[in-house]
């Protein structure tokens, strides 16, 4: 029997366009060589820093390009917090994010995530309370549960942030796969005063590329800038050329139309699926990105699931990693240990379908 | 007249080898794209990781490859510091190693460096005092002296980690640039088991690889490396197989023995200018590397001498940069204002003559 991974959130190796990035590369360097594999550009490496700058409207001092996005959450992380802080985040939420704003001294709490977005009248209380060095949002199919917030949240969101004079990270590495629907304003789109845009090449060309950036006001990119300087001393300019050279080509856009192409019914076959073998169990079909998540009923067998989903050649993630500490420390019930995320990209309609359908039974 | 850069000890831009990167990176990803390219192999590149312990005579779990040997000492700085810590450095030393190391903690005091290495004496003082968290050691054609630690007293520093029971990390990335005489064994040849080996492919391909590694014991490694999950998710595979492949295909020696065809000259002429402009000037002349450092005597005019130096078009850097806090805390006298670093590898013979003839006229 075939093992099947509903693990991690990684793209298809069958969709990674390795000629072009060799192409790029080798046309990067005969232009421009001297600085792209010389010391310097710590910012990022220019042209792309003004691609990016173009895409989001803004100059090149509001941007800086790292070696991926979770790199400069950790640099954005140790530049805020502050002793006694606390972040809040989506709950559920994307789990190195929360271990690495706990490692950057922040106590990280967990807003509930309807499906449209956060609890707002929960962030509300919580702001009354607590005012966070920062909210972290992954506005766009987030990782794990797939949902997008609403425009109107958005909205709510971004005056919060205003009222209460705090950071909002919107973390959108997935928004440009969107396979149906129209595309929500970004945060940044609303009123950017508050807003710190962060993304990546990761789901689009490659992830081992590492080229992510952030988007936000001059002075923080400055401050950012400094401690990235301090720390890796340089980016990893070949890469981020790679990108701008795969982006100068018009490479990028016929790329993301592929993956589209190919991810699309693997999304279409994982709903289908849970709807199939797992009927009445909670979740949120997306429109995009990686994920879906479910949450079983209490009522379903899942204890030792990933023991007993290990011993039937299924590979899944541990749905607890997800989720921050609780507001107001109130305790853990069991929510969290029906919690599991389904990843539907790297694998095919057909390994999809067998795998929930190996997952049902499991949790009968 | 022309700027002359007495700067940043940068490799020279006509040595960077960008055809051979860009084909290294096309022969590497024809064979094995999708590791490549993908996430995975936080400890690094496999092949390079083997390349690396045959190097060092060790198992692939001793060696840990990241983006550059300053963020590697960054991550191994915040694994071992503790509150209350002293780290020990050669004084002077790396610049942005001793501020990495203040960043995450330590409090740094420098050791008076000598021709032949640091001053034993003071060390030993330093040790039955308090044993620090690490001793940062540059044993090969340092940064910023260009002094290489005899023999000698590789065997008394393994001795003394030995006894006072303390890592010392050995940061060799000139090592391999030897113009002349015979190499010394490093500190891990005498006895490995206190020791950390990094270094990096920076001064032998390029600085904007980022491709930096660490050699130490294997439990050591698997901290290090499970904090650099956590920080970077994954290193940039892209670059480690690039170097991989230029290894592989025999370039790496051929490119060393270019380089050292190109520097050597270099070197020479610094050590001769300094001899002919600046005659009694305190100096080591080295036999290989980046740099050569003088201190200038107490008669000197080296008042606004770095102001001075960009009005007559010479770029320095401060001096006073590479110097920790004094042993004891004991005050600062004017030798650090006296101190100038002479890079010498990514400017010409005639360049290097210029400059330090300029040099000298502003300290008459």
């Amino acid at each position: 029997m075939e093992t099947i991974a509903l693990t991690r959130g990684v793209p298809a190796d069958e969709a990674l366009p390795y000629a072009r990035i060799s192409e790029s590369l080798a046309g990067a360097l005969q232009k421009n060589y001297t600085v792209i594999l010389q010391y310097g550009n710590i910012g990022g490496y220019p042209l792309l820093r003004q691609f990016v700058a173009e895409q989001y409207k803004v100059s090149p001092q509001e941007i800086l390009i790292g070696n991926g996005s979770l790199h400069l959450q950790d640099l954005f992380s140790a530049t805020v917090i502050k002793p006694g802080d606390t972040v809040l985040v989506e709950q559920p939420s994307y789990d190195r994010a929360i271990k690495t704003f706990r490692r950057r001294g922040a106590k990280v709490y967990g807003i509930p995530l309807q499906g449209d977005g956060i609890d707002l009248d929960l962030l509300e209380t919580e702001l009354k309370r607590q005012v966070p060095a920062f909210l972290y949002l992954v506005p766009d199919f987030q990782n794990p549960t797939g949902i997008s917030t609403s425009f109107e949240k958005r909205q709510a969101l971004v005056a919060l942030a205003e009222k209460y004079n705090f950071w909002i990270i919107e973390d959108v590495p997935y928004r440009t796969l969107r396979y149906r629907g129209e595309a929500i304003p970004l945060l940044r789109d609303i009123d950017p005063k508050h807003i710190v845009t962060m993304s990546s090449y990761s789901k689009l060309i490659s992830p081992a590329l590492r080229v992510g950036y952030m988007v936000a006001p001059a002075e923080l990119i400055a401050k950012v800038t400094r401690l990235a300087e301090e720390t890796i001393l340089s980016p990893v300019l070949p890469t981020q050329a790679v990108v701008a050279e795969f982006i100068q080509r018009g490479w990028l856009d016929e790329n993301v139309a592929s993956l589209k192409k190919l991810y699309e019914p693997r999304m279409d076959a994982m709903v289908n699926s849970i709807r199939k073998f797992l009927p009445g169990v909670e979740f949120t079909a997306p429109e995009g990105g990686f994920f879906v998540s479910i949450t079983l009923p209490e009522s379903a067998n899942y204890a030792n699931l990933l023991e007993r989903a290990q011993a039937a050649k299924l590979g899944l993630t541990d749905g607890k990693t997800f989720f921050a500490d609780n507001l107001g420390d109130a305790p853990v019930d069991s929510s969290r240990d029906r919690f599991i995320r389904l990843p539907f990209c790297a694998i095919t309609p057909a390994q999809i379908e067998e795998g929930v359908s190996r997952l049902a039974s499991l949790v009968k």
